[in-house]
C-alpha cells in the first residue's frame, strides 16, 4: 500500500490549476460559483477554500506528453479535468448522492438546476480552452477527447440501465465499466501526447496503456466500494450494496453459479432495504463466490497489460506513469 | 401574418435529417431511444414517427454558407440543431416542463437521468460532427458554436436566477435573452458561411443580423407566452404568467412605473397560486403599462436591425434569409 502521493499528482496539480481556475472564472456568476464549490476551491458561502481533486488525469495527461517532448499541454490536462468534473456533477445528480470528497455534493448546496448548468458548462468550456489552445494538433485533440466524453455518457446510460435489471452479464458489466471509467483515463493517457504531435503509434499504446490502467481502476474502486476505507473514498463500507448497485464483483459474484451467488441474488431481490447483518452476509457471498479474489487478479493482470503497452520513450516520464498507476491501484487494497 | 412555412425551412430538413439521424445512430442504444422520441421521430415504445422540429436553425446555417458559396455545410446544420436540442432536453428537466411540440417531454416518459444523459450526449456529439467534417474551418466553427453554447448554459443560470430573485432589471432581462436565444441564433446566422470559409467581415455580420434577429426571436416567444395561440407555442395561454415568468414584457412592465406596473408586482408578489381572473388581471396589467406595445416596437426594431446587418451576397440567400426572419417574427402576432 502506498500513503504518499506521487510528484507527478502534485506537480500536475501546480500547472493545471491556474488555467483550470481561469477557465472556470469565464462563467457567468452563478455557474462559477456552483464549480468552484465543487472543485474544492471555495465553500457553499463563496469564502476560499482550498481542496481540490487529487489531478489524477491531468498528471496523466502531462506525463504522457512528457514521454514524447518537453512540452507541457496544459490546455488539455485542464480539458480533461473539466470532463471529468463535469461528470461528477451530473452523476451526483442521477445517482442522488449527497457527499463527493467528504463533502455535500454540489446539488445539495446550489439545487439540481443550477448543478445541471454547471455540468453542461465545464463540458463546453472543455472544448472551447482545448481549440482556443496554440496547437495543431488542437483539433485532434478536441476530437478525441468529445468521443471519450460520448463514450462516459453511454458508460453512465447502462449503469442506470443496470440499476432496473434483475440479470446483468460480467461482459456487459465490463463494457460499462470501460465506458464509464477507463475510456476517459486512455484518452487522458494519451491526448498529451496527441496534443504535442507524437507518431501515431505512441498515442496508440498510450491510449491502450490508460484503457487497461483504467478498467484495474475501476475495479479497484469497485472493491472498495464494497470494503474501501470511507477516508480514501469518501463513501461508508458496504455503500454499493447497500444501493444494490451492479458493480464488477457483484455482478461476477451473481453470474458465478455458486450458492453464495444464489444467496447474493436473493438478498438483492428483496424488496425491503437490507440491515446491517443483510448487507455484511451480502459482501461475505461475494468473498466466498471467488469474486473478490477474481476481481482482484484482474485488476493485476489489466495491470500488468498496461505496463507492456507503455511506449518506449523518456525513460524518467515512463516510470512516473509507471509509479502513477501503481499508486492508483494500490489504494488500499 | 404568414401562415405557409418558408422553403428554405423544407429544404434544410431535407438536407439535415438524414445527418442528424445518422449522427444519434451512434449513441448507446438507451440513450439514443431517448433522443429519437425527443426528436419526433420515434414513439415512446420505440416505432416510427414522422415528427419534428421546424428546422429554423439548419436552414439558417445552410441560408448564410448560400450567401457565400454553393456548397452546404450539413455538419454545421446538424451540430447546431444538436446543441438547440441539448438545451431543450436540459431546460424542459430543470424547469419541470411537461409537454413540448405537442408531445410529452422526454424526461416524462424516460426519466430524468435519462433525458439529461441525452442532453449531454447530443452536446458532446455536436462537437464529434462539426470536428470530423473535412473543412479546413471545422476547428473555427466548432469553438464557435461551443461558445455560443456557454453563453447560451449563462442565459439558463441567469432564467433560473431571476425565478428566484423579486426586482429584476430591464437591462439584464435583455441581456439573459440574449444568452438564452439570440447566441446560438446568431452562431447558427455565420457558422455556416465561417464553415465554408467567408471572409471574416461576412461572418461578423451574419453573426450581427442573427443576435438582432434572435432578440426579436425572442420578444416574440415572449409574446406568445402571455398570449399566444397553444397551437403555435404548445404552451397554454398566460402560461409565463402562471409561473410568474420574468420574460421581457413582465419586467418591462415591473419595472415601468405605472400603477399598472404595481398591480403587477403585488399579484407577482403574492403567496398563493394565481387565480385564473387574476391571471387575465395580471395580462391587462402587461398591456396597461405599455409593455406589450413596447415589445412589439422593440421586436420591430431588432428585425430593421437585422436586415441592416445583412451582408450583400448572392440576392437569393439573402431574401430568403430575410424571408425566414419575417416569417420567425410575424408568427401569430
Amino acid at each position: 500500500m502506498t500513503t504518499v502521493l506521487p510528484p507527478a499528482l502534485h506537480t500536475a496539480r501546480e500547472a493545471v490549476d491556474p488555467a483550470l481556475r481561469a477557465a472556470v472564472a469565464r462563467l457567468d456568476p452563478d455557474t462559477r460559483r456552483v464549480c468552484e464549490y465543487h472543485f474544492g476551491w471555495s465553500n457553499a458561502d463563496g469564502t476560499p477554500d482550498g481542496g481540490g481533486g487529487k489531478a489524477l488525469r491531468p498528471a496523466m495527461v502531462l506525463l504522457s506528453a512528457r514521454s514524447v517532448a518537453s512540452e507541457d499541454p496544459v490546455a488539455a490536462a485542464a480539458a480533461v479535468e473539466l470532463v471529468h468534473n463535469f461528470s461528477l456533477l451530473h452523476d451526483d445528480v442521477m445517482d442522488g448522492d449527497t457527499s463527493r470528497r467528504h463533502r455535500p455534493t454540489a446539488w445539495t448546496v446550489f439545487g439540481k438546476p443550477a448543478a445541471l448548468l454547471a455540468g453542461d458548462a465545464l463540458l463546453a468550456l472543455s472544448t472551447e480552452i482545448l481549440l482556443e489552445a496554440p496547437s495543431r494538433q488542437a483539433a485532434a485533440a478536441a476530437l478525441s477527447l468529445t468521443t471519450a466524453t460520448r463514450t462516459l455518457i453511454a458508460g453512465q446510460a447502462a449503469d442506470l440501465d443496470f440499476e432496473r435489471r434483475a440479470a446483468v452479464g460480467l461482459d456487459e458489466c465490463l463494457r460499462m465499466a470501460h465506458d464509464k471509467t477507463a475510456a476517459l483515463l486512455a484518452c487522458a493517457s494519451s491526448i498529451g501526447a496527441l496534443f504535442v504531435g507524437a507518431p501515431r503509434e505512441t498515442v496508440t499504446r498510450l491510449h491502450a496503456f490508460g484503457t487497461e490502467l483504467g478498467m484495474a481502476f475501476q475495479l479497484v474502486d469497485d472493491l472498495l466500494g464494497l470494503w474501501g476505507d470511507p477516508e480514501v473514498t469518501g463513501k461508508p463500507v458496504l455503500s454499493d450494496l447497500r444501493t444494490r448497485k451492479k458493480s464488477v464483483p457483484v455482478v461476477h459474484a451473481l453470474s458465478s453459479g455458486t450458492a453464495a451467488g444464489e444467496r447474493l441474488l436473493q438478498l438483492y431481490a428483496q424488496a425491503e432495504p437490507l440491515t446491517e447483518d443483510q448487507l455484511h452476509e451480502a459482501a461475505e457471498m461475494v468473498q466466498r463466490a471467488g469474486s473478490a479474489e477474481w476481481t482482484r487478479l484482474e485488476c493485476e493482470r489489466r495491470l500488468a497489460a498496461a505496463h507492456e503497452r507503455l511506449p518506449d520513450g523518456q525513460r524518467a516520464a515512463t516510470e512516473s506513469l509507471t509509479e502513477l498507476a501503481e499508486f492508483i491501484v494500490r489504494r488500499k487494497l
